[in-house]
């Protein structure tokens, strides 16, 4: 947030600053989901709606996991929310007691640990490997007081996919997890999997902001357990109500066009992506592991022997490049930067220039 | 929410079902409102936006409140939400300590008592009275364990309508004060005040759900002392990220039609209002207080000697009514059921029509 605030303090001062933070695709959401959107609006669709989600819409999730990963989940099981952040509250509420554990991998999206601080729980870091993370080692962290795991594959900030072997490892440890899926529909090299293929009783999280460009729509939703759908109407009715209506139906198109909005993200991204891998490898940069999918890289940039922090400080400074710190994700990633290419060629290249700079001027 | 699900299920096996029960403006938005909603998602206005809302907003709500109440509030002080739940627990969270006491007034909105239970704090009744509260012995309940204290007016689930006298003592208490202003402007009899015309560091809730006729848009915004800003935005960012973009644009527009639209809705609901209750009065019921706010009144029904969810469930199934139990906003209103006039005149009479029918079988 620092680094954010300090390159928009710097653009109001006139400063030209290359984006390379934000988390958010700069594709323009499809069409039809405005036009839905307006014919919903238009409609009078703007009174509260069922506190899970209008059943359209769950209907139309439960339809879509099942045509793209072909499994099966009850409409029963969904719930629809102003954006994924608060069901992760929600769910974390729901799994977590107080003084005991989850695993969370280091590094990893920088709000986990704000969810299980808030609610009085304790973490246990599960370090992945910046060459080849050894998901097996995750059993020695397994004690009495671990609770639950979070997995986020394609992952932020690494944008790594785990493979077929390691997610069905991890779904069968004696653990409740937490499967944030949200970058789903953005893996570029193989196929990307739901922990549902692989157990049932486990909570998915997932949206529309990332894959489907809709970011401002605040539309998301998670997949829970049959049983405890009550549990989550009632803590949902309390805490949100229910997300938009308008935005509910604009949803329902986003789904109906999901092969082609996704189709084409995927093309777009993974073009920036190898464009900017192949820089980052011409320019003698070595980055974390396989990044196969979201829309970002983190790169390593521990030869400058300085503290992530400064490195997003100085980058912003001197040549107003703005990064995410490895040092946001996790410790394990103290050293790196976060590069996200969910911006275009011309800006990516711009940012490859800075970086060749900064390896000049250190030789 | 038994109540509602059993009316529902009812309404789909065919049943008319004349629904008293519901918090929610029958009018729909003003067509500006609509509008700006429209150009918003058609200008691209769907990205993240600043996490406590847009400044354009954010100043509005600060003009508006300086144009109907004649207060000075910062647009830094402010923080957009999707409605006012999750501002609600944030701010409990922000301000309870596990083991705490908030005062609750009973009867009151049945939210309130989950916030607390859910983050471990303990409710401190203050039995409201039905024909007249002497806040000043609110007093009585302040021990080293009482932190705060929630104010509702215009009341859910009463209708009534704080005076200044009792507001300003309320405000010189010496607790943290949450002040639910969710549904000012709908005051009929009398002016309503902020209680910031009377103490700064309070916490206000306000949004555009009741008097603007917004509810499905879940648009809401908290003002809080300035020097706690920064720590609900990085809640806000952390738990829920930001409002929808567009919607916060309709927002914009709802503030500058404010007088048309609230002077409308005004209108609407207090001749209603005067309808249920010269009704509810000539059939010989009694009901809670002085409803002269929101749209609610509170009916006694204790001459049944019924729990007010039997006598709930007992509406609906013998004639189709819909109401809320007294019990679901505290045991101090058991007895009692809520009969929303956010419905039409026709709709209110047919109301009557059954309430007479309860009175002439009791005979």
């Amino acid at each position: 947030m620092e680094v954010l605030e300090k390159a928009q303090a710097l653009q109001r001062e006139g400063r030209n600053i290359l984006y390379m933070c934000v988390g958010e695709p700069d594709i323009p959401p499809h069409p039809a989901i405005e036009e839905s959107l307006v014919k919903a609006i238009k409609e009078g669709k703007s009174s509260y709606t069922h506190s899970l989600g209008i059943l359209e819409l769950r209907e139309a999730i439960s339809q879509f996991y099942y045509d793209k990963y072909g499994v099966s989940i009850s409409p029963e099981q969904i719930v629809v929310s102003s954006g994924t952040s608060p069901l992760m509250l929600l769910l974390f509420s729901l799994i977590l007691e107080r003084g005991k554990k989850f695993i969370l991998p280091n590094p990893s999206y920088a709000c986990y640990p704000n969810y299980i601080k808030f609610l009085e729980g304790k973490i246990s870091d599960f370090n992945l490997k910046s060459d080849k993370t050894e998901y097996r080692e995750i059993k020695n962290l397994i004690d009495k007081d671990v609770i639950g795991l979070i997995i986020n594959s394609p992952s932020n900030p690494t944008g790594e996919v785990l493979t077929s072997k390691d997610l069905r490892y991890l779904a069968n440890l004696p653990l409740k997890i937490i499967s944030d899926e949200i970058y789903h529909g953005l893996t570029y090299e193989g196929e990307e999997e739901t922990i549902l293929s692989y157990r049932d009783d486990v909570f998915v999280i997932n949206g529309f902001s990332k894959a489907f460009s809709m970011t401002g729509f605040r539309l998301g939703y998670a997949i829970v357990p049959k049983n405890l759908i009550r549990t989550v109407r009632s803590l949902h009715q309390n805490f949100i109500i229910c997300a938009p209506s308008f935005v509910q139906w604009a949803g329902i198109s986003a789904l109906k066009h999901h092969k082609e909005i996704i189709g084409k993200a995927k093309g777009i991204f993974d073009d920036r992506r190898k464009f900017l891998l192949e820089g980052l490898s011409n320019l003698g940069y070595e980055y974390w592991g396989n990044p196969r999918g979201a829309f970002y890289v983190l790169v390593d940039m521990r030869f400058l022997k300085m503290k992530s922090l400064d490195i997003s400080f100085m980058l912003l400074n001197n040549y107003g490049l703005a990064v995410t710190p490895g040092i946001d994700f996790g410790k394990n990633a103290e050293g790196y930067v976060r590069l996200s290419y969910a911006t275009s060629k011309d800006n990516i290249s711009k940012a490859l220039e800075v970086l060749k700079t900064i390896k000049e001027n250190h030789q």
